[in-house]
Parts: structure tokens; C-alpha cells; sequence
């Protein structure tokens, strides 16, 4: 087994810190309690032990490959996509109207770490097709939800997402695509597309490209974008394939990582014009496809957790394998397998601190996203969303940033065997560094966390979520266990040092841009720091208790040792990023360009 | 040009920070003064331009094969090592009796970080060669020095170091390699070693491999490890080549990165014994081992800042090409050459910072390692032989982790294109990775730290580098710019954060060996740190004296800034990192085995 599913710390998180229990009294909900996510994620976890995750060494040897317009995925992957599709994994929060079996974010969370610790490749399938499905949703008339949607929701049909031209990377206002309204409503797609993930494959029937392009005549930026749904094959009135579209793709990537998945560079419109449906109202399109890359880069963060899962096991598994030299205390008189090594056991604690604290976080603001959505009291919905928004960048910046840090140690546990292909750690390493690239960079996700979701309301969101760390602290004060004052140490001074840096970033947004924005990314990591330290901290008050009640001790004690790991050797970081952010703006601001 | 070498910042620092006028006053260096290393520089920059750097993308596509015994390496690489060996390169710093340049350590530090950022995996043959050479030199008899040294340093041929087996990684006591003494005392070679750098290749006349191995009946563990001289081709009284010797390549490796470097597994002795040459006496071949190790450890810590280096130049030409998004401060209407984004800008100033801090770093150590052989007073060698061996871990393990970082950083200024093979940001992120494992990891690194270079004496080097750190600390007060008063707290705190932890280190080594070296590692990165901090603070001084005289202004408040930058982003980590280590101890001690 190269996988092996992190059911029963899941369960933890969901059941003890991310608050399971109330997410199944919202209304729509009332099946999803604790019973049936532990059903639904033993069923997922066999399918991804089992089928998916011995595919993911195979798409790296054999990734991929385009010949003449056409693109064959490695072998199996076809099939399993069948099988992922057929037991219903590509619509498990989707809506039971369209096909899907309506379950929380939270759950879903679980079930789409999983398939990314099995294998990111394949992955990034039903990942981009969800965001297709959460954009019909959000802005599709009525009759393109019915064409489209079901096929999608059951895994016959995969979704893409069409946003960067060669000119246009994170600068989405530079977008030249353009779409000729004609006569019957439809219109023409013109223009080339690059970075598509599964842009073009075997694995489904049909791929409903969502496209963003300017209709003639439309204003200059991003206020001039609209968003189109462009199939590979037309779809007839009964849900038949007509004609193909003219969507073509021209070539694929040769990428460090994720060799597996095709990254599409397509081109519209060659031979005459790619029929195109508008999505909403026209020159909205940036606004809808938000929608999806809100989603998509909650997915892409927890992408990272699940490589850095997976690198852990791995590294856990050779770390117990291999003997070499004997232990520092003396305690054995022969070579000893390098885990009993304190600096082995310390690598392998900070890749499992890393893991459990970025998923503590992203399940916390799963579990707020479905209070957001299915809350019955406005107000409390309203809290939820905007806490949920504070963390997407986070979730997304925080946790692939770490992930490189984490996939490396993989690969340094393992010494030389790390660096030799067939061993596979190195694998793991090398798909990581896409992570903190794509749905937008960890500057862009700062800019967001700066712009959007600091600077706007005044830090009043980060100040309030900082209050509910103040209790958490009291709670923790209130314990007589060494772990837990040490964790409420580190966690005082984390939420002291994030204050001082939101402080600034609030302050100066308007002022001093330059200042704001050269700390901007060490705003990020700090604040990621903090919020996955605090969800470990409240995760040690939930295993002193259920250690207090006698349940599973061994994996409570160690719950609570990984708290305390992160807490000195992790979340002690945050006073020195914060001076980074408060004085080291004249480090950048004063570097002449030329000088570089 | 895809490498321009850092010629005036190397100069600078070997004129104001690491005293070349002093090195140039010790016997035998009287020639080696500023215009010397100047006119040095210049030509080695120039070849590594223009013959060596263009081929390190060659090799990366079409890197070393192997067919039937045969290693047979990148095109131009075979004409490109001829080059280097007609220029001279080989034996920069070998003595002149053997046919070397007979030149100071510091001027050989700048002709090696040359040719390890033109290209790291050509770069190994000299490196290993050089190792070589220092094995002979410090214990080789009179007559295998006549027969092996010239043309190794001409570089007609090169040298390899056989450490490691299959059961012999980090710890050389379970070397398993025998050697069976001839009555012509000659000895027979039995045995398979493993990562063997350019053990089989085709760029030279003859292979001499160092081999440590077991003469028949010698004491268990490293006390009974001899090291033998091992030429792939038999070497006749006159210097000619005879037979071939029984140690073949039976495979090369498929690795991550410097693929263009061919990795051997050489089997000795299966077909009647290789023949071999014991180098000093019998058994004490770890000790001659270890001369050569801390000379490759010295330019592997090189290797990081060369990589370094070049990531850093390849994204700044990106960040100046490539046009994206307008600048957060309004100061342009248009988009903008990235480098001009406030993140973008920090990337580069961290690359920067660390790969100036290193190299100020190593430069330094070579100095003291010129005085350490050279300096006519007893008290002097010893002193500066004490600093030396307290920064080797320091330069290879700190350089080595950071180049992971600047070369990660790297490919995320490129966004996108970073991932794309082709571009070749790639590549120096993949290559990076192997150097903070070979030539001991960095654990390895971290023991030798806390053991013999901390715990021994009970702390009183780091002490005393401390008390040097302190005269800086005194020197910027002093003065009155920002940047000094900046630099100055900075490095306060980070000499005080190392004065707490190397104190906990010392007295804990005894008693409490798990909770001191589950710190270890974080103790040579805060050491690390403090070092190039310091030298950085020292380059702040030497810059602002050169400012005030009106000398390169530009450069010199580049250096200014450069030094902030590292205070203010890096140093500033320091008081964490001392935390990690004084209180850290118990969320590694306490993880039970079994929960991993």
C-alpha cells in the first residue's frame, strides 16, 4: 500500500475542531452527521488506496502524451476516472437535483484530500470540473444547467477552466479572446489559451470548456470579460454529442511535476469560429468566474495538504525501514532504524505538524462555508462567509508554501535514495512546486489577503477571529498540562504578532503601498501560521479530553505532542515575520531596479 | 549569456571583508594580492561564460548514458574539461611542485563558485578530483604522489571518493568493501560502492578512484577502514597507461537533478581482484577521508551559493522581461516589467541576501583556512584552523538548505514558465536538491557541529567568534545611518539567540543527548544565519567607508541595502529559531515510535 488514507485524523478534525455535529443541524444537512462521514470517507479511501494511488508513480513515467491534436493520459487512468465517476465522487457536494448526493463542504474536503494524496494528477480532473459545475451553477441560465450540469456531476463529462493567454497570467485584464455575438444568440470564439489543465484528453465523452473572452465591442479591462461555455463536441437538444467544436488543442507542456495531467495550450476559433454560450450577462465574466476560482483555490490548498500527507507516509514508512548508525542516547548498542534518530523523528514531526495543522484549518473553513451556504440566521451567515473568505487565501497560500518545505523533507529523510527517481519521494517534491504557481500565485493570493480581505474592512475581520484565539488561550490557561501552556504561549504571542502586522497592513494599504506589499507575502505566512496553530491548539483541548475519557490514547497523546511541535518549532516563527513585515519594508523599497 | 559572474562582488568581498591584503602578506602568497585575483576572476569568468555555462542546460536534456560498462557523457563536456585542465583550473590552488598555481584558498573559492553556477554537474569532476588530490597530498607515500598527482592536477585525469554502500550511507563503520594484501604489497580490491560521482565517464585519459575498504582482519567499525588508491587503467613506471584494473560501472543512476553528472555504482573485484595502493598507513583511512571531506563539504556549501547565483540572475532577466499588471503604487499607467511589484522585488532581495550572506560567509572561511596553513605564528594557524573547522558544516549545511529556498524562489518569479522544463528555472530547483544530502546531510552537518565543534570545548569558539561579533555590533553603533542602526539590532539579538542556544547545546550534550540534537539542525541554520548576517554587517561598514570616498556608489548602497535586507528578513528569524531549539525539545522526545 502506498497510500493510506488518514481516516481516523480526519474523522478527529471533522468530529472535535471543525464541529461536524452543528454543520449536520443545517438545514439540507441532516443525513451528514459523524455516521455517515465516516461511511462516505472509508468508501472513498478504499477507492483511492486501491485504484488511484497506484496510478500516481505511472503518470510520472509515463505522463501524458500529444500527437496530432489528440491526448492519451497513461494507462488506467481512463478507467478509474469510470470508476470515480460511476461511485459517484465527482457530485458529492453537488446538488441532489443534478445528480450529486448534496453532502457539506466539509465532507467533500475530506474526500477531494484524498484523491490529491493518491494522485494530483489525476486529480486535477474532477478538480477543474468542479470548478466548471460551481460556475453553471452560480451564473448558467436554466437551460445550460440542464444540458450540461448532469453529465458533468456524474463523471461522464469533465470541466476546464480558460483563463490565461500568453500576454494574461495573473494580470486578467490583458485577456484578448474575443466572441462575436451571432444571430441565433450563440456566439464565436476566437483566440488562444494556455496552462488548460486537462484542456484536452481520453478520460470522458465530451469537455465543457469554460472560457473567458471579450464580446466585440466590450470595454478595455477586466470590465469587459465575459464567461462562455465552449464544448469539445456540440451537444444535441436530448443530450446527444453532435458536431466537434472548433477547439483544438495545438500542443501540451513538458513540466517538472504533474507530468501525468495534460496542460493544454488550445486554440479557438481557427477554422471558422468555437461555438461559445454566454455564461450570465455579458462583461460579468471575471465576477462569475471567481466564483470558481474561490473554489478552485480552496481545492489547490488542500492539494497541499494531501501531497504532504502523502510525502509524509512515505517518508514515516522508509524512515522505520532504514537501519544506520546507532541512536545518540546509547540506548541500543547496534544500528538502529534512522527513526529512532532525533533529527529524523524532528523532520518527520514537522511535516506531520505542517499536515495536520493546514488540514485543521482548511476542514475549519469547509465546515464555515456550509454555515455560510445553509445557516437559516443571516447574520451568522454573513460571519461565516467572511471568515471563509479570510481563509481561501490562506488555505491556498499557506498550505502549498509549507508543502514545498514539507515535500523537500520528504525527500531528505529518504538521504540519497531521495534523489533517485524510482524511489518516488522525489516525485512528490517535484509536483508541489506547481502548487504555490497556479489558481494564482501565493503573491496573488496575498494581494488578496491585503487588499480584499484586510485593508478593506480595517483588519476587523482578523481582529475578530483574533478574539476568538484570546479564548482559546483562556482555555488553554485554565489546563495544567506542560503541553498546554507551552501552546498557549506560543499561541499569545502568534495572535500578538499577526495584530501588529494587520495593524500595519490596514494602516499603510492606502499610504504606503509599496511598504504594505513587500511584507505582503510574510502577511500570508503569518497568518496561516496562526490560524493552523491555533486549530492544533484547539485540537490538544480535544485530546486532553477525550485522553481524559479514556478514548484512543496513543492517538491523543500524539495529537496533543504534534500541537506542541508545532507550537515551539513552528508557530514560534511568527514574532520574527512580524518584524519582517513591520520594519523590513526599507530592505525592498530603497533596492534601486537598476541595482538588481 | 546565461551566467555573467559575479566578478565584482566576489572582489569585493575578498578585498573588504575577507582580506586579501593579509592572505597576500602569508609565505608563499606574495603574488596573490587584489590585481592578481582581478586578472584571475577574469579569465576564469570568461571560460565559465562561454564554454561551460552554455552546456549546463545541454546536459540537463541529454545527460550521461550508460551501455555496457561505457558512461559516456553530455556533448562538448569531454572538449569543455580539456579547456579547463589546458587552462590551468584544475590546480589553482594545488602546489606548484605537482604542476598547480600554487594560489591561496580564497582565490580558488571564487574560481569554484564560477564553475558551479555555469554548471553543477561539470563541476563535480574538479570538485571530486580535488579531493583527490588533498588525499595524496596529506598521506599519500612520496611515490604514489610522483606517479598520480601531475596529471591529476593538469586534469589528464580525475578522482573519485568510494564512501558509499548499499548498508554504508551516513555511517561509514558498516563499510563492508575488503582488501586482501599481495606479497608485491599491492592489495585486492572486493566490493560494490554506490553514488560514486563520475566514477566511470569519458572526459579523461584514466579514473584514480579512492577506495575505502577492510584490509583482511582489520577491527570492526571505522577503526579498521584503510583507503586505497584504485586507477581504472594501471599505471606503468614511466607514467604511461597499462591494462585495465578489474572495477567496473555496472549502472548509473536516474536522479532528480544534475543529471548530466554521471552517478556509478562500481563493483571491484569481480574478476579476480582490482588492484590497489594503500594511501598512509593501514586503518586509518577515515581519518585521510575526512581531509578530503572537508574539502568537498567546503565546495558543496559552494555549490549552493553557485546555484544560487544563477537562479537569481536567470529571475531577475525574467522579472525585467516580462510585462504583467500595473504597479501597486500608481506609479504607472500601464503594466509593468514585473520587478517592479513590491513581492516580486522581495523574492529577488531574499535570493540576494542569502547568496551574498554565503558567499561572504565562505569567502571568510577560506581566508582563515590560508592563515590556518600558512600563518608564520603557531597561535594564529590554530586560531584560524578553529574558525575554519567551525564553519564548514556551516557552509555546506546552511548554503545548501537556503539554495533550496533561492532556487524554489526561483522558479516562482517566473510563475508559470517557472514549471515548464524549458525554461530551466527548473532545473537549478531539481539540482539544488541533491546538495543538501551528498557529502553527509545535513543532520551529518548538525552533529559534527554540536559534537565536535560545540560541545568539545564546551562552547568557547562560538564564544569567541561572539566576542568578534560583539567589535561589529560596536562598529555600527558608531555610526549614524538607518541601515546601520538596523543591522546592529538585528545582529544583537541574532549573536545573542546563538550565545542561548550554543549554551544549551554545550551543557546538554552529556545528559540529555535526544532533547540537544532533535535541535541540531535548527542550531546550524541559526549559526548559519548569524554568520552571513555578520558578514553582511561587515560588508554594510566596508560599503558605507567606500561610499563616503565616492567609490561605485551605486554598487556600494546596493551593498547597503542588501545587508538591511538580510537584518530585517533573516536575521530576524534567529530569536525564534533559539526558541525551536531551548524548548522544543520535548514535542520531538515525546512522540512515541509507534504514532508516527
Amino acid at each position: 500500500m502506498t497510500y493510506l488514507a488518514p481516516v481516523k485524523d480526519m474523522l478527529f478534525v471533522m468530529n472535535h475542531v471543525a464541529g461536524l455535529e452543528a454543520v449536520a443541524t443545517l438545514p439540507g444537512f441532516e443525513d451528514a452527521g459523524p455516521d455517515t462521514a465516516a461511511a462516505v470517507l472509508d468508501e472513498c479511501a478504499k477507492l483511492n488506496q486501491d485504484v488511484i494511488a497506484p496510478l500516481n508513480w505511472e503518470g510520472d513515467k509515463a505522463p501524458s502524451s500529444f500527437k496530432d491534436g489528440v491526448v492519451t493520459t497513461t494507462a488506467g487512468f481512463k478507467e478509474a476516472f469510470k470508476q470515480y465517476g460511476a461511485g459517484g465522487w465527482q457530485g458529492v457536494h453537488h446538488p441532489v437535483d443534478f445528480g450529486g448526493q448534496g453532502l457539506p463542504k466539509l465532507i467533500h474536503a475530506a474526500c477531494i484530500e484524498m484523491v490529491n494524496s493518491a494522485n494530483m494528477s489525476f486529480a486535477l480532473c474532477p478538480l477543474l470540473t468542479d470548478g466548471a459545475i460551481e460556475a453553471l451553477l452560480t451564473a448558467g441560465s436554466d437551460e445550460l444547467k440542464a444540458r450540461y450540469l448532469a453529465p458533468m456531476v456524474e463523471g461522464r463529462w469533465t470541466g476546464t477552466m480558460n483563463l490565461t493567454e500568453p500576454q494574461a497570467g495573473s494580470d486578467l485584464s490583458m485577456v484578448r479572446s474575443r466572441a462575436e455575438p451571432q444571430p441565433d444568440g450563440t456566439y464565436k470564439l476566437f483566440g488562444t489559451k494556455i496552462y488548460i489543465t486537462y484542456g484536452e484528453h481520453d478520460m470522458a465523452e465530451n469537455i465543457v470548456h469554460l472560457v473567458l473572452a471579450r464580446v466585440t465591442g466590450a470595454p478595455e479591462g477586466v470590465k469587459g470579460i465575459s464567461l462562455f461555455v465552449c464544448p469539445k463536441y456540440m451537444v444535441n437538444a436530448d443530450g446527444s454529442l453532435g458536431a466537434r467544436n472548433d477547439v483544438h488543442c495545438v500542443s501540451i507542456e513538458h513540466k517538472m511535476g504533474i507530468k501525468a495531467s495534460p496542460t493544454a495550450v488550445l486554440q479557438y476559433g481557427d477554422h471558422g469560429g468555437a461555438i461559445g454560450y454566454l455564461v450570465g450577462q455579458e462583461n460579468r465574466g471575471l465576477e462569475y468566474m471567481f466564483v470558481m476560482m474561490n473554489a478552485a483555490r480552496f481545492a489547490v490548498g488542500q492539494q497541499g495538504i494531501a501531497v504532504s500527507e502523502r510525502a509524509y507516509q512515505k517518508a514515516v514508512q522508509y524512515a522505520r525501514d532504514r537501519v544506520q548508525s546507532r541512536p545518540v542516547d546509547g540506548s541500543l548498542n547496534t544500528a538502529a532504524p534512522i527513526i529512532h534518530h532525533p533529527d529524523v523523528k524532528r523532520m518527520l514531526m514537522t511535516m506531520r505538524a505542517y499536515t495536520e495543522g493546514c488540514r485543521a484549518m482548511a476542514f475549519v473553513a469547509a465546515a464555515a462555508l456550509d454555515a455560510a451556504h445553509a445557516h437559516p440566521d443571516a447574520a451568522v451567515r454573513k460571519q461565516n462567509q467572511a471568515f471563509y473568505e479570510f481563509m481561501v487565501p490562506l488555505v491556498k497560500g499557506y498550505s502549498t508554501e509549507v508543502s514545498l518545505e514539507v515535500t523537500s523533507l520528504g525527500v531528505q529523510v529518504h538521504g540519497g535514495m531521495g534523489f533517485i527517481e524510482e524511489t518516488g519521494a522525489a516525485q512528490h517534491y517535484r509536483d508541489a512546486k506547481i502548487l504555490t504557481i497556479y489558481e494564482g500565485t501565493t503573491a496573488i493570493q496575498a494581494n488578496d489577503l491585503v487588499g480584499r480581505k484586510t485593508a478593506r474592512d480595517g483588519g476587523a475581520t482578523v481582529r475578530a477571529i483574533c478574539e476568538q484565539i484570546q479564548d482559546t488561550e483562556a482555555q488553554l490557561a485554565a489546563r495544567s498540562s506542560d503541553a498546554a501552556k507551552a501552546v498557549g504561549k506560543r499561541l499569545a504571542a502568534g495572535r500578538q504578532a499577526l495584530l501588529d502586522a494587520a495593524a500595519f497592513i490596514a494602516s499603510g494599504a492606502k499610504g504606503s503601498p509599496n511598504a504594505v506589499f513587500a511584507g505582503s507575502v510574510p502577511y500570508l505566512m503569518l497568518a496561516g501560521n496562526v490560524m493552523a496553530g491555533w486549530q492544533l491548539a484547539r485540537s490538544l483541548i480535544a485530546a486532553e479530553d477525550q485522553l481524559a475519557a479514556g478514548n484512543e490514547p496513543d492517538f491523543m497523546r500524539a495529537k496533543i505532542t504534534t500541537a506542541r511541535f508545532y507550537a515551539d518549532h513552528i508557530l514560534s516563527k511568527a514574532p520574527g515575520v512580524r518584524d519582517s513585515i513591520v520594519d523590513g519594508a526599507a530592505g525592498v523599497t530603497e533596492m534601486a531596479l537598476d541595482a538588481f
